[in-house]
């Protein structure tokens, strides 16, 4: 397409700002509708009414199990799955115009556990605004962004314009467990020439990302009276040894990929976190069980399946070596992200009109970073083969307490992705 | 009082023997009921019922907080302290008789949790008899020597016997977790001459005792997505820092108190549990905080107060040393056994006469064993200081997967018990 004309930037940048108090509002009405994991009915509601409203007539539909299981990608399902449906709003132009290129516009709509709630300073569903940040669980990752996908195109129709290629809005939940919610619109045929995810990237541009893998481990000791403690198995002491030898795996894999492209000045990309721990059920007694829940990453082009047998490999070497687990192995269980990373190679027209458009609303050039958190873009990247933008506002203490969001960045990145689609996707009137 | 006589030896004897089926199909009632903290007033209704049946008019009463938390023996409350009130039934004699004693027959009606049912080879409830084994979670602590109790007395009674003196049975909760239900009895003035109790103590003579403490430590972190693992404090790792510190106390304490009396033999008597674990709730996040329930025991001599400043001086020097931990101290909470340990010093015409019933019930001399696990008998020993006889019969699995009790070893206990108390408290004809 042709570049934007000084008058069509400057038009669009107004729109985006006469309609940022909506857009505030709007998002403030996300994050106070929480949502936590399989929860997220009543809130993808509301934006399937924000869609239809628009006349991007969503569908909804549901999670379905037997196709995501048959998908490499897909992750792998546990009691918490969410059972709440996608929502997805297609954009349809009258006249395709020539050039222009079809885009999807993703955002999850699910959001990560607060941790204990006296912890944070206010009400974690307040959308409280202070100075420049709006606060909030969920209002970096990503309610903000996925508002913003609907602000960027009112901002188009606001001065009487709109995408002249197909645009596809999806709310997906699951991003921050399974990834099984894009994956899902994936399965469904969904497909575009290029995605925009607004994730809370730090107005930067994700050139290369982690794969993510969710895994628990599971110890079955033998019990005892703790006054006999010498004779029966602790399965906390037990279970920490196989933290042990997957402590090794990890410093292997950030060793052994320390010179992946785009990883090579990450420190420490590949990071294991034992993140739930639960043990035991009496102070008397020497606890008999221990489950972990763990979490590790990998570099583009290991497969997850791979990682998987390392992973499982290691466990079944470490047991075989320890007098009680040898004879009652720890169980492996795969209970989410099964999940390969991707790179955003550079020089795509997608990368470069972006590269334009946030030049255009921040004054400043777009630098890139090699994200170590998963990111739904590599469904889009690995499966579709599509150029897959994960591009948005500033924001901190995403998955902490006190969350917030930079309201003057989102309104940046909402003036950026306005001028990307009207770009890349030409406009037409309304 | 006069040694028996071989006539009342075998009378007696044979009329445990004779009710036995009786006792073990009340026994499997017991189990059958069940009763996890706090859901001991079903059980103890039914315990009330048969001591109300035996004329020993029962009375129930509560815990008292207030009076409990003066005493410096009493566990620390918390949430899950059982509400299940007490249950104390007296047999009078008709004539209290020259040289007869007083007798109290304790036994505690709380179990503790089954951990995984699943690891069960049948229903933990289920009462089921297999050869010589009794089943289920209680079968042996201390379902059984409960039921021993009042049919050690039943015997005497079946063969127009009753004890000569006053015998008090008490049917008491939270033995497994703050000692409080037999500190009630004590504080409600209950008093004899001597106490007995029937735990699964392999048919021994506990000569001392460790003292308990529970205490859970809490650490908080500060949460991060785990991409910046680096940045954010992992409330586990912390959380583990301090567990090391308490394993250097425990070990330590071994070594100091490795020569106290009736210790000398034990290798490890002063064991530290690190028995439940909660961390985390987010495989994707790094975990915020960490409790842990711990249980510590302590030899006899040593208060329980200055085990807790030992204990809290630890954590708190360990934690002015820790980059994290020296802002945010980690908290210590006391929320169940704050008891000190206790020692039976041998020559006691208590134990002597219950020597000769165990004798005259197995063919064996009795001997002795330092108990490294808590027993309510360091109430009635260090403050009513009575001879405490802890005696029981032979059980297994205590606090773990499919526990039993002996059959053959509760009869013979049973008829010891019934001699004892012929003996010690003397008899006369109902």
């Amino acid at each position: 397409m042709p570049p934007l004309t000084a008058e069509q930037i400057d038009a669009i940048t107004k729109s985006v700002h006469d309609n940022f108090a909506a857009q505030l509002s709007y998002t403030q009405q996300l994050i106070r509708f929480g949502g936590q994991r399989g929860e997220e009915g009543a809130v993808q509601d509301f934006v399937f009414d924000a869609f239809a409203t628009r006349g991007y007539a969503p569908v909804k539909f549901d999670m379905d199990e037997s196709a995501l299981g048959k998908h490499e990608g897909a992750g792998k399902f546990s009691p918490t799955h969410s059972r709440a449906p996608v929502v997805v709003g297609v954009h349809k132009p009258k006249a395709q115009c020539e050039g222009g290129k079809s885009l999807i516009l993703n955002g999850h709509i699910d959001i990560v556990p607060l941790g204990p709630v006296d912890m944070w300073a206010d009400d974690p569903y307040s959308g409280k605004i202070e100075g420049d940040k709006l606060y909030g669980r969920g209002a970096a990752d990503m309610r903000s962004g996925h508002a913003s996908n609907i602000f960027a195109l009112d901002a188009l129709r606001n001065i009487g314009l709109q995408p002249a290629s197909e645009v596809i809005i999806q709310s997906v939940p699951e991003e921050e467990s399974t990834g099984n919610g894009t994956m899902m619109t994936h399965l469904k045929g969904y497909k575009a020439d290029a995605v925009l995810i607004p994730e809370p990237v730090q107005e930067q541009l994700v050139r290369a990302n982690v794969g993510v893998l969710w895994f628990q481990i599971e110890v079955r000791g033998r019990p005892v009276h703790v006054r006999t403690m010498g004779t029966g198995v602790n399965a906390v002491d037990a279970c920490w040894g196989v933290v042990g030898a997957l402590r090794e795996l990890e410093a292997e894999w950030n060793q052994r990929h320390a010179k992946t492209k785009y990883f090579e000045e990450e420190n420490h990309p590949l990071n294991l976190n034992i993140a739930i721990v639960n043990a035991g059920d009496w102070a008397s007694s020497v606890p008999a069980w221990c489950k972990i829940d763990c979490r590790v990453a990998i570099t583009p082009g290991t497969t997850a399946k791979s990682a998987a047998d390392e992973i499982e490999t290691k466990v079944a070497t470490y047991a075989a070596s320890h007098p009680y687990l040898s004879n009652n192995p720890p169980k492996v269980i795969w209970n989410g992200f099964f999940a390969e990373g991707y790179a955003l190679e550079p020089g795509t027209e997608a990368e470069n009109i972006l590269r334009k458009a946030h030049k255009q609303a921040t004054g400043s050039e777009l630098t890139t970073q090699t994200s170590t958190a998963y990111l739904d873009a590599r469904v889009h990247s690995l499966y579709d083969k599509i150029p897959a933008l994960v591009y948005g506002p500033i924001g901190e203490d995403v998955h902490g307490f006190d969350e917030w969001v930079s309201i003057e960045s989102v309104k940046k990145v909402t003036v950026a992705m306005a001028l990307f689609i009207a770009e890349w996707c030409g406009v037409e009137k309304i």
